[in-house]
């Protein structure tokens, strides 16, 4: 038994506003990365490889808010960050606020296998990717018409104040069980349109939008960060299975419905656990994503 | 009921290493930030103003590991971390590698209460300093003699490889309780010497270093990072104290001498719970700490 699951974002997708060419965009990039997560699985690959391999390819994929495609800051540049861990030995690496790495996923496992560190932010990040050879790219890599569009849109919309959260959301990520039992977590991101230069959101942060721990389960979360951060959300799913023997839907319901209902944040979360079952819930309108199961079950889906 | 807990960094202090005009220097620092916070709690304010007062106090303290004195990176600087957060509504703010803020604790509350955000960091931190009227400082403000001595000495040293942690550590926290039942948490630190630059460890980490939630408990930890982080240190011991019904005390041992030692991760930590009960413990050969209850229980201790 092995299965991967991935998201590419939760939020506001009203049926009516997303053109079907959009839609058929959106399920071509989720389909693609999931049979790509699928296949390091299928030839007996591990669920850390498995992960990093759909998270990529969601980041080069410019309709994810992620890598290529990602939503930008107030000053129009691309901000990235990405966590990943493998359950194994619980190692984790991750980035935030770097803009010049094509694939903020392998830099993320790279500080997991390669420093001693799990987080590495801003310039230090990318000298330490450097220091890896890896090739920087330009900020402009990352930008796309269509996110200048929804900064320009978000801009010149009615925000009261700084403390209004924006509506669009987006993140992407991938949890995986291998042939092994071997469970992995990977997030990436471009965070919240119009956000602060050097704003954080869960997904790199070990515990709120990225955990993974054998025999217990794997968490990749995407929504409003700040409550994800708050809630300390993929930790909160973990301990629940862990010590309080809740079911994963019961746990990942917990999370979403209560917790960070009573805290006023909304989003989504993927979870699969030791036995490679699979949970996909948001308490937003939609949540883009995907399972296959070796088993042979396949599915996309987003309402 | 009201009490106050602090630390001023956990570690290999061994008894003969330290000179007495040394422990005298240290023990000041901690009795200056412990009756700081406590004379807060005294006359009425929030356990939030409490345990903002006790860390800035340390920040300003050469001795420790965080604002003036911070421990400095390969590259001589100093880069520094620092979280609070409020039990009231869990909510929290956060900073993470910032070189010119004096009090990294202050603008970390400044991101709670006046930011959408919970985490900023680098550049992005220092331009919100700035929009809100914070005056930066040289980073020369926080190198002292001492810890350019220190990281001669690490870089000196015998380190076989970047995998290798180096054995000095330190941050300083607080953790308090308020007349009205109120809980808040709040954790500085310069990190690890000798690190990367861009390293950030678990005390901005909302969960791993820093956590408060009411009714619960509230947590700031010190000691190698890293396994802070990948443990959820801080979380966990809430979420066992809440759902498990661990005592505090059975909640933090667990932690540290079950969690983090099988992960090879060793520190400590300071909490409080609801009814002002603390808890101070670690993992090293020492922790300089400090308590003072409403009760009249006034303590200072190293080791």
């Amino acid at each position: 038994m092995y299965a991967i699951a991935i998201h590419g974002g939760a939020g506001a997708v009203p049926r009516a506003t997303l053109a079907p060419e959009r839609e058929r965009s959106y399920r071509a990039g989720l389909e693609s990365a999931l049979d790509g997560g699928f296949a390091v699985l299928e030839r007996g690959g591990t669920s850390l490889d498995a992960v990093a391999t759909a998270v990529r390819l969601l980041e080069d994929h410019p309709a994810f808010n992620a890598g290529h495609g990602a939503a930008l800051t107030r000053d129009g540049a691309a901000e990235l960050d990405a966590a990943i861990m493998d359950g194994r030995q619980m190692r984790a690496g991750a980035v935030a606020s770097v803009r010049h790495v094509k694939n903020p996923i392998e830099l993320a496992r790279r500080v997991m296998e390669k420093s001693r560190h799990v987080l590495l932010v801003g310039a230090g990040a990318e000298e330490f990717a450097l220091e890896e050879q890896f090739v920087l790219v330009p900020n402009q890599y990352f930008r796309t018409a269509e996110r200048l569009e929804q900064l320009e849109s978000e801009q010149r919309g009615e925000r009261v104040s700084d403390l209004v959260p924006p509506s669009v959301q987006g993140t992407v990520g991938a949890v995986a069980c291998d042939a092994s039992g071997n469970l992995a977590a990977a997030t990436s991101t471009g965070g919240m349109t119009n956000k602060r230069p050097g704003r954080v959101g869960d997904s790199p942060i070990i515990g709120a939008g990225t955990y993974a721990k054998n025999g217990v389960c794997a968490v990749s979360a995407t929504g409003h960060g700040e409550y994800f951060i708050r809630a300390v959300a993929a930790h909160h799913v973990c301990a629940a299975v862990e010590y309080r023997k809740l079911t994963l839907e019961q746990a990942v319901h917990e999370l979403l419905h209560v917790i960070l209902r009573k805290l006023g944040g909304d989003g989504g979360l993927i979870a699969i656990d030791h036995a490679g079952r699979i949970v996909m819930e948001f308490s937003t309108e939609g949540m883009f994503r995907g399972a296959r199961e070796s088993t042979g079950r396949r599915e996309i889906a987003i309402y």
